[in-house]
């Protein structure tokens, strides 16, 4: 295992290189199966596309279902199915090597890695990313942090999705605040609804201030 | 993998009979993060507290939460932490047979394990288990079958929780239970909604019948 994980942070190391050189800014995607990771990017190609250029890979254990979803927007795509590797839960900086000549990164100003949907072992995989950003959702309930840690640690963001369904469920927003700061006491939150569009303003100036651009 | 995979499967047929012997049906319960698994044993353990002895064993990345919501039952409860093994995203055969001496099988009618959870490398591991029962719930979406289709290939029962969502997101009931029927036609669909027991009466009767109980 360690020997994996230190093979996989030189990979990382180099993806990262080529990101810079290209000047490619890149976002790691993560979050529980179904939180909504599709959804947003769909929202957010949508915002930026006249402004700036933005492709996306996508990891799936199998099945191309997310890139049918954004072929509409006439973007770089690619497919990452795992089931090569034995169906993997999760992406490694390899994976990402491969497919970097597919996407033509020259091209891209910000580049979406729509990671395996699983809390656990993408944590433990960089793939060169500049920004890990972390969907969770508000039916998943406010007790995730507590149990996957390690995910809530290595994050940068914290995107808490579908909160329009706050009062249909009983999550707990000080609780979930409070067990988030406890792990990593500098991650921001910032509550979203793709379904209705709320709070997708700050995550869009989030990602505009990383890109630096106005 | 396939070591390793060989190896687990020698271990779950060890597994199986030890719980053959001690006249033990074994669920192994798994669904994504927050599906609501822990709830639904603390509505199944409510049940049939009078009824059978049951037990429980809590497979968690880190952390004693869970069995701390179970400890009021004062049922025998193992807590498997996988940190143990680098953080494992599943639980193994053979995590199962060491904790075997801990919780004595041969005072329990109905053992549960709650793997982690996750969608994919659950699927892979089998642990002696007489059924395995997967928990999907309406927020996650109704793709999920096309996404992770072994977790849906390889399950007895399928219970589609937080069912009192479903007019609250765009979960397509028909399109569901289609995808579920391409990957396993054999798979039966329970509707449930532990937070307001609706469809719990017929999970219930499942039990029944495969413990042979009335």
């Amino acid at each position: 295992m360690t020997n994996l994980l230190e093979t996989n942070e030189t990979i990382a190391r180099e993806n990262k290189s080529i990101f810079k050189c290209h000047n490619v800014f890149v976002v790691n995607l993560m979050s529980s199966p179904g939180s909504g990771k599709t959804s947003l990017l769909e929202a957010t190609i949508e915002h930026f596309k006249k402004k700036i250029r933005i492709g996306v890979i996508e990891g799936d254990i199998c099945g191309k279902i997310d890139v049918k979803r954004l072929t509409r927007f006439k973007i770089p795509l690619v497919q990452i199915n795992t089931d090569r590797w034995g169906g993997t839960c999760h992406l490694d900086a390899n994976m990402i090597k491969n497919v970097l000549s597919d996407i033509n990164i020259s091209r891209i100003d910000l580049l979406f890695v729509e990671n395996i949907g699983n809390l656990v072992c993408p944590a433990e995989f960089n793939i060169g990313e500049n920004k890990k950003v972390l969907l969770s959702s508000v039916p998943e309930g406010d007790d995730k942090p507590l149990k996957y840690p390690l995910m809530f640690r290595v994050s940068d963001l914290l995107l808490l999705n579908k909160i329009d369904l706050l009062f249909h469920t009983n999550f707990n927003r000080k609780r979930f605040t409070k067990l988030v700061s406890n792990i990593n006491p500098k991650l921001k939150i910032l509550e979203i609804s793709v379904k209705n569009g709320k709070g997708l303003d700050r995550w869009f100036s989030w990602l505009k201030n990383e890109l630096s651009i106005s």
